[in-house]
């Protein structure tokens, strides 16, 4: 298969890797809007050659889409436009009511498979491509019913030969859950980040005194604004139905502590601890 | 030396075991309020003898206080009223403010070293002692004015033998730095787990979806409710002046995704990058 990446880089670098290791293209292009990018990605092998966008449905079997999300649903409608019966178009993206909505009417829309592959760091562009990314990860797919068979068996394959898992739900389903399990994540991490550089003005004591507790927990405030803000934006019913129910939560908390109910407190930590039990059952 | 370590969970077993990778004591007692935790600290080999805390400082040269912090204070008391010109006490706690204003009017204060080795995990007990605990970590000294000097540079040197570097503060300025770069992320962890584990009921989900990063974000939520309680106590109005602001931050977030303010979210999201440089200098 040859197959074009479109978006060179976290996912779409770390799926390069993955596929050259499984030996699952026989040639891979890749397209970014950033011929800096672009070459970059070539320099460091992850892609073979280097098209532009318009050729990418010329050369390729498989287009994969890997750019942020604002503009995944354009870019589908216009490889759709061009693709034949047995060219597939798949994306990687975080959300997915908007894109399946965009598309939902295309008369090439059995052609499109849409995907969430559930994996990522807090690194971005071509360097932040790692070997064994996605490895032991869930992907989502949404609406397979509307994606031909042949096309959903392809891809599928392709995800469970780089060892990931396959998961189904409605393209809502995924929206609502990613906004929990994820987007919340990443608002909570950059607004603690936020917060103590505000208060902490002298960036020496956060470096000397940061513990491996503090850097995991604001790890992700290191994430792309390019890559999480149309996420944020695109989920923004499910992020904002989250985000005042944290801060809801937030505020039962701090009521407590100011009136010294220990009780309370024990019961909302005792509560939190819980989540030890899913997270360990997942290693 | 002789050496008894008071509270044989996670920092006084993690202790011991970095007492004798270094040979520091030549003989290590072991104090635990539960009859469990000192039966297993001597089973792991932790410490070569469980005494009562009567025998302390019968036993020992140096007494170490690993306890949670809401009774380091009676603790130390009751061993300042029993120690030697020569003996010497020494605190591991998370918080500085209250411990030192108890001791202060000792006859004995001198012989107390007012100590926070900053490392933790999100375990407790004396199976989650580690090997290799508080290497490249700082040791925060309080008030070291306040203990003679002989005493302080044993326990510099234990310390500093084990790998950490050695700060000094005052307790007010040590408890305001903590409540910033320690005990906020795990109120952040605790509510974040709270808030995913209220709205996603069914937890096959969060087992199947959650990636690393949620996993990072809400590690800390997995700690000890008997450690946890009194350090958020104890703390309680720094904690509270850092919670206010990141809700107040979060507010404000809030705001600027419900209005689409892409400008205002992108200038969050890259001061909470710069948190990068920092974090990444230290390593």
């Amino acid at each position: 298969m040859r197959i074009c990446i479109i978006g060179l880089g976290l996912i779409g670098g770390s799926f390069a890797l993955a596929l050259r290791k499984h030996m699952l293209a026989e040639r891979i292009f890749g397209v970014d809007a950033s011929p800096r990018n672009a070459a970059k990605a070539l320099e460091l092998g992850l892609v073979d050659e280097v098209v532009e966008f318009d050729k990418a449905t010329e050369v390729a079997d498989i287009i994969a889409l890997a750019t942020p999300v604002d503009v995944i649903p354009q870019l589908a409608i216009k490889l759709l436009n061009r693709v034949n019966d047995s060219q597939i178009v798949v994306d990687m993206g975080s959300t997915k009511e908007e894109l399946c909505e965009i598309i939902s009417q295309h008369p090439r829309r059995n052609r499109f498979v849409a995907a969430h592959p559930m994996w990522g760091t807090e690194h971005s562009g071509p360097e932040a491509a790692v070997e064994g990314a996605f490895v032991g990860c869930n992907t989502v797919l949404c609406e397979e019913d509307k994606s031909d068979s042949s096309a959903v068996v392809t891809i599928e394959s392709i995800f469970t030969t780089i060892g990931m898992k396959i998961m189904r739900m409605s393209p809502a389903q995924h929206d609502t859950h990613a906004a929990y399990v994820s987007h919340i994540s990443h608002i909570t991490s950059f607004i603690l980040a936020t917060t103590v550089l505000e208060k902490e003005r002298e960036s020496d004591t956060i470096l000397n005194l940061a513990g491996g507790g503090f850097e995991s927990t604001v790890r992700l405030a290191k994430s792309s604004p390019d890559m999480w803000i149309p996420i944020l934006m695109q989920n923004k019913y499910n992020v904002l139905d989250v985000l005042r129910e944290y801060i809801h939560q937030l505020e039962i908390f701090r009521k407590a502590l100011e009136k010294d109910n220990r009780e309370e407190i024990r019961a909302t930590i005792e509560r939190a601890n819980t989540i030890r039990k899913i997270l360990d059952n997942k290693q």
